[in-house]
C-alpha cells in the first residue's frame, strides 16, 4: 500500500523498553507512525534523549515533543526532587506514581491525533510485570477510549478512535523478545527512573528491576548501560 | 463548619463568564476552592489575568496556572494565528474548536485534585448557548467521571470523583442572573476569542455575540469593555 492509504497512528514513545516495543509493534502493523514523548518536569529527562534516537530509528513520519508545567508540587518521587525513589521493593502503588499522567498523556495524544487525522493511538501500557500504577489497566484503557469517542468533533463525525495497548497482557519476557524479533535495540531505551544525565541505570529502582528480571527470564543478555 | 472540614474543589478557571459564575457557585455551596487556568498558547492570553483577577476576587485558597506547549500545530483558530477567528455565525462545529482541550484541562484538573486531595472538580461548559463544541456535551463529562473514577490512586483507593457541571443546562440569561445574585462583576470577565493583550472584546466572534445576547436578555447592562 502506498503512503496515502497507510493508516496514521499516534505512538507515544517514553524513551524507555515498553514504549519502544510498542513503537516497533505499530510500525510492523503496517502504520504510519507519529511518535510522541512529553517532558512533564520528570527527574529522569535523559529518556527523552532516548526516546528521540528511537524514534529517529524507526523512522517515524513526526516526533513531537510537548511540554507540560504543572506550575508547582506533584505529589510523585518522578518529578519532586524531594520525594527519594524508593530503592527496595514497595507495597501497594508506590510514590514514584505519577497523578493522572496517563490520563493526561493520552488526552494530549488523542488532540494530536485529531490533529493529523489519526484514529489510532499506541500506548505501552502493561499490566503484568508492572508498577502497580491504575492508570496501566485495562479498565483504565477502555474508560479512555469510551470517553475518546465523544470527546472530540472527528469522533462527532463518525471517525472511530482505538486505543492501543498491545504490551497489555505480556509478561516482560515476551515484550523483550518480541521487540528482539522486531529489531528493537535496547541498549537505545532507557527505563529507570533516576537515570542519570548520560541516561546511565541506576539498577535499583522498581524499573530497573524489572526490566533486569526481563532480560533475565528472556535469555537475553542485558545491554543496560548501569551507573 | 471549620476549613478542615471544608470539601476541596478544583475549579477551572479560565477568565470568562462561565467559569467566573462556576467558581461562584461552588464558593456558596461551601468548597474550599482551587482554581486552575491554563496558558495553553491561547490567542487570547489576556483571560489569564482575568482569570488571575476572578480568583482573587472570590478569594481562593490556591490559583495554579499549568503550562502546555503541544510542541506544533494545534489545527485551531484559538491557537494558530495563521487561522482567523470567524466573525460571522458557523455551521457545525467552528474552527475554534481546539481539539481534546476540555479532555486534556480536566486530565490536568484530576491529576491536580489527587494530589490535594480533592474529590470534586468544577467545569463551566454548558450545552445550551454554546459553539457546539463535542467536549462540552454531557456524554463527555459523564465519561470523563467514569474515566476519572478508575484511573488515579485516589479512585483504587476509593475515593469517588464527581466532575461538577452547574451550568450545563442554563441558558446564558440564567448564568448571567445567577452569577449576579451570587457577587460575579461580570466587568472582570474575558470571554472573547480574540481579546487584545487589554482585555477588550472584538464584540464580533461566536463568544462576543453569545455573550452580548445573554446581557439583553438577563436585562442587565452589559459591562464588556469593547475595543
Amino acid at each position: 500500500m502506498n503512503s496515502q492509504d497507510t493508516k496514521k497512528a499516534v505512538v507515544l514513545v517514553s524513551g524507555g523498553l515498553d514504549s519502544a516495543t510498542t513503537l516497533a509493534i505499530a510500525k510492523d502493523q503496517g502504520f504510519d507512525c507519529h511518535a510522541l514523548s512529553f517532558d512533564y518536569q520528570q527527574r529522569h529527562r535523559s529518556e527523552l534523549a532516548a526516546a528521540g534516537n528511537i524514534a529517529k530509528f524507526f523512522a517515524v513520519s513526526e516526533h513531537r515533543l510537548m511540554t507540560i508545567d504543572s506550575g508547582g508540587p506533584s505529589g510523585s518521587a518522578l518529578t519532586d526532587t524531594d520525594i527519594p525513589v524508593p530503592e527496595t521493593p514497595q507495597q501497594g502503588i508506590p510514590v514514584t506514581y505519577v497523578p493522572a499522567r496517563n490520563t493526561v498523556f493520552l488526552a494530549l495524544a488523542l488532540g494530536y491525533a485529531e490533529v493529523i487525522g489519526a484514529s489510532d493511538i499506541f500506548i505501552g501500557v502493561n499490566a503484568v510485570d508492572y508498577s502497580g500504577y491504575p492508570d496501566c489497566r485495562p479498565e483504565f484503557i477502555d474508560a479512555f477510549e469510551v470517553l475518546s469517542n465523544v470527546a472530540t468533533k472527528a469522533a462527532v463525525q463518525g471517525q472511530r478512535m482505538r486505543i492501543h495497548t498491545p504490551l497489555m497482557a505480556m509478561d516482560k519476557r515476551r515484550i523483550i523478545r518480541t521487540g528482539i524479533e522486531l529489531g528493537v535495540d535496547y541498549s537505545m531505551t532507557v527505563s529507570c527512573y533516576q537515570a542519570n544525565s548520560q541516561g546511565r541505570a541506576c539498577g535499583v529502582c522498581d524499573s530497573c528491576r524489572i526490566r533486569r528480571a526481563g532480560f533475565e527470564a528472556a535469555g537475553i543478555a542485558d545491554p543496560t548501560v548501569y551507573v
